[in-house]
């Protein structure tokens, strides 16, 4: 079961340009910044109730984010629902015949274990489910 | 202040078939169906924790889910934020410089009043500011 969302990921060019934006529409500022080196990106976390938006900045041309900025504009990229048992959760999904781009939950940003759905299976809305990795 | 993301706005060709899709990925069945016939728009709402995903299916070629739909594929359309008073919100965004689609609240689907951030003002995100009319 998808708990709630845990954030929305939103794809920027320039990172400081766009916390100061987002610092001033949401009216506070970041918790952290976090270099991601596995996915070639530099992201940015605000606390809004009880979900996030995530800042993402490609920092290698081979970066999801630097392939997403070729084809679109600075924008949404993809909602992550917060789940308790991402494994159980893959294979709910895989048998209503979903298909996750990885089958294997993998470590990502934040301190989660995270696996991402094949778009084509979510109505072109990148979905990512993830669980914390220390129980808080 | 920006108190929680109250829903994201997905934008769909076709709602009945969304509304199994994202039942499905969910876990949970839609809460209720809204035509909105000042936007031309046929929605659905799931409830995932403190926010909603919204479900938007144009009803007339004049709508901007049409015309979104003529440039885009389907998919994320617009986050909207939670805020106490919008009129104050709306305000304070322009202080900043920031520019409104609507500089004065309207009337929305699921008893809000709501208004536009335009997207140039926002790295490209569509950014919806939405109150409840009545007191919960």
């Amino acid at each position: 079961m998808l708990r709630k969302i845990e954030h929305i990921g939103i794809a920027v060019k320039d990172l400081s340009a766009s916390n100061k934006l987002f610092q001033d529409i949401l009216g506070v500022a970041p918790y952290k910044e976090e270099l991601v080196q596995s996915e070639n990106v530099l992201t940015s976390f605000f606390q809004v109730g009880e979900s996030k938006i995530e800042l993402l900045q490609a920092t290698s041309p081979d970066s999801a984010i630097a392939k997403f900025l070729e084809k679109n504009k600075e924008g949404m990229h993809h909602i992550a629902f917060d789940v308790e048992d991402i494994f159980s959760e893959i294979e709910r999904l895989k048998g209503l015949g979903y298909v996750m781009i990885h089958d294997e939950p993998k470590a990502g940003a934040d301190d989660k274990l995270i696996a991402f759905m094949h778009p084509k299976s979510s109505n072109g809305v990148l979905i990512e489910l993830c669980q914390d990795r220390f129980k808080k």
